[in-house]
């Protein structure tokens, strides 16, 4: 997107293409009501200063702080405005309900995503896939379908664990892949805990942990999110399905020196760990070029942390994936024969969404061909649920740059209608319906 | 210092080989009478818990802080005691004066540093100079020594410029080296300013800035500091003279990249700014190796800092000094061709403390040899002194490891009283008496 729709945005509260189309919209394949669009454009608005800084366009939605509070209770908000019945489970996700999910058991069909973000983060990870869900509703009341089964929106919490450390952290509580004790004892970087943060929003911790009861509700979960690569832009092509999430895991290097006077201290009696983490850089650039995956250090913490001083000990963190488990480990032999000490923070195995429905849905939103399938690095919920055995599926909708994390993350409008409409046709279709 | 004397030093309160030293004392060149050593032990006993972080065993007593305003009231105590007449100049440093600083225009004698630390610093930058300067006057005393001039001992605030960024900033202010518009404006990370801190402290900032009256009181100024190197431990002394401080300053590199997702941006899209600082790091340190200087990149900001997203923006501050002002300008300009915006934050010149008057301090602290010259990398504000024309002169004491800046910093009990008794032969010889 271009600086000048960027800024306009910023200022305005909608972006200046969504604010001001150029004339009438082409005839498209994937094209909600107008109503559905106008609810949809609606929503997007609302949300826009939630949680933004004005200074980088960016946002900071961390978990159990302000602004998740007003984010979910703008959710709550939305459900009683379609007269859903609003849910906050033991560990703090929201499920709006339409219909009664303990009617019939295990069918209970559950679309939306997430709406907290990474520091700084773009506008579009997460709201879109819950803003979307929400809209869909409105589209399927519209067409008049009366579901034959119930359908939740959810809102996950803390899927980004910018905050904690640990993402995907309300549905990993949810299915027991998370620890309710390990949980409790996360810390923030002021050295609070999630037991704490939670507890101050007014969130029982106690009862944090696996929760069959909201388990059995969800026979089906599609999660719709923005893409974070090119493919689609490669493909020319508004909306993709998933196929499977990269294994992908976060490692903590604790690079030890000695704490000395950056003026006093002679070069050859210095024991410096900023040239380890130099070195450290670009050994993990160089072995993720070798093994064709990723691995980024994205954050750093040097102590004391003067510039007069030479530092004690710096903390850098690795992320590293690959399109397989044996890639990701063989970058990661590389850099424990260079630095130690080496902790493995989290480790996600690869998770393939289920082929038979992900198959089913490339052919439904193909009007012309299939819609494209396409595999991801990016960690969702939907790999979680999908991980512990739920029948899950992704859609993905076209990204302009592929930008991700960040104030620059972007999709045009009309895509963004296109990905309501491909949800709503995925609904109609599950939730069979008249 | 051995570890478990470190330890031994955190929980009792004095290090073990101050509590508890090993039989009677050898007779020593410098030694001061026994009640001057126990003043200073127990000085020295006071201050151990003030700003101490006992999990890192580093102290964080930082400028216009809570530690500060208590590090203030036990000089202003100390100088009650002493009935020694208490002034905080308009910049916020402290002066005990013995005998009348307006008598004798121009001829006052003083002694002292200061107490503030950079972050986890050690016990001995600064409080050493304050305390052995107390303990001076009470050295003085015992021998019946009445001056032939008013005598003061000087607290400088903000030395370290530990948390607004500019060191010696009591100092410059006090001589004008530091703008005080500028200093009113500088900000903290929590973006608190000096004005505001200094003001929440009770001072008033609207009368920061050169101060004509108390610099027409100071004829000659001697700083006492630990030293920050190994040049005494290599010579085998315990106390040297000062010669002069290397040219030094502190440039900050803006890193510029675009933030992205971690997981899903291949290694080609990407603009990491992560490589640029793993260059700046090594280019900082070969240049000074080439050189012959030392430089240091011990403070970097990573935003936005996340795990899983690629950093938008790295900015990494670079200190570097030399033995003169060329060395140091041609690794800037090696680093600025590489690398840029460069900003120059702070520089500082060679300073050189009077010649003269180091010869004769030198002759006087040696009783078989003159007590050895010395010059250092670090900044300090007898040069900010030294710079306004002031008559300065600074003793070192034996640093055993040479750590500086760090928790392990160290001095022995029997060089602290050898440095007590050094500066109480110079101000008994510059104060003449009786």
């Amino acid at each position: 997107m271009s600086s000048a729709a960027l800024a306009s945005g910023r200022t305005s509260g909608v972006p200046s293409r969504w604010a001001d189309p150029k004339g009438p919209m082409e005839p498209r394949q994937l094209q909600p009501d107008p109503s559905t669009v106008a609810s949809f454009d609606r929503m997007w608005a609302n949300l826009h200063n939630l949680g933004l800084d004005p200074t980088t366009g960016g946002y900071n939605r961390f978990a159990w702080t302000t602004e998740d509070a007003q984010l979910k209770e703008w959710f709550a908000d939305q459900a009683a405005a379609r007269e859903m019945d609003l849910v906050t489970d033991r560990n703090g996700n929201q499920w709006a309900w339409w219909g009664n999910p303990d009617e019939l058991p295990g069918r209970g069909l559950v679309i939306g995503s997430h709406l907290d973000s990474v520091p700084s983060g773009g506008a579009f990870d997460g709201p879109l896939g819950v803003v979307s869900a929400l809209a869909v509703v409105d589209a399927l009341r519209t067409r008049g379908l009366v579901p034959d089964r119930p359908i939740a929106v959810a809102n996950f919490v803390d899927e980004e664990g910018a905050r904690f450390g640990i993402a995907c952290a309300g549905s990993k509580l949810l299915t027991g892949a998370l620890d309710p004790d390990l949980a409790r004892r996360l810390t923030d970087s002021d050295h609070t805990t999630l037991a704490e943060a939670a507890s101050a929003a007014g969130h029982d911790v106690r009862r944090l942990g696996r929760d069959e009861e909201v388990l059995a509700r969800v026979g089906t979960f599609v999660e719709l999110h923005v893409e974070q690569g090119r493919g689609l832009v490669d493909l020319d092509r508004p909306v993709a399905v998933g196929t499977e999430i990269w294994p992908h895991g976060r490692w903590r290097f604790d690079l030890e020196g000695r704490a000395d006077h950056a003026g006093t201290t002679r070069l050859e009696d210095r024991q410096d760990p900023m040239l380890d983490l130099a070195r450290l850089v670009q050994t993990a650039r160089s072995t993720a070029e070798q093994h064709h995956g990723v691995a980024t250090v994205g954050k750093v913490n040097v102590l004391p942390g003067a510039v007069n001083a030479i530092a004690s000990t710096i903390t850098a963190w690795l992320d590293a994936r690959g399109r397989d488990e044996e890639r990701v480990r063989a970058m990661l032999v590389d850099l424990r024969r260079d630095f130690a000490p080496v902790t493995e923070e989290s480790w996600t195995s690869a998770t393939s969404f289920d082929p038979v429905l992900a198959s089913e849905l490339s052919g439904l939103l193909g009007d012309d061909s299939p819609a494209p399938l396409l595999s991801t690095g990016a960690g969702h919920d939907a790999g979680v649920l999908a991980a512990a055995g739920i029948r899950t599926a992704m859609l993905f909708v076209r990204n302009p740059t592929g930008t991700s994390h960040s104030p620059e993350e972007f999709a045009e409008p009309d895509d963004c209608h296109a990905g309501v409409e491909a949800l709503t046709r995925v609904v109609a279709h599950l939730a069979g319906g008249r």
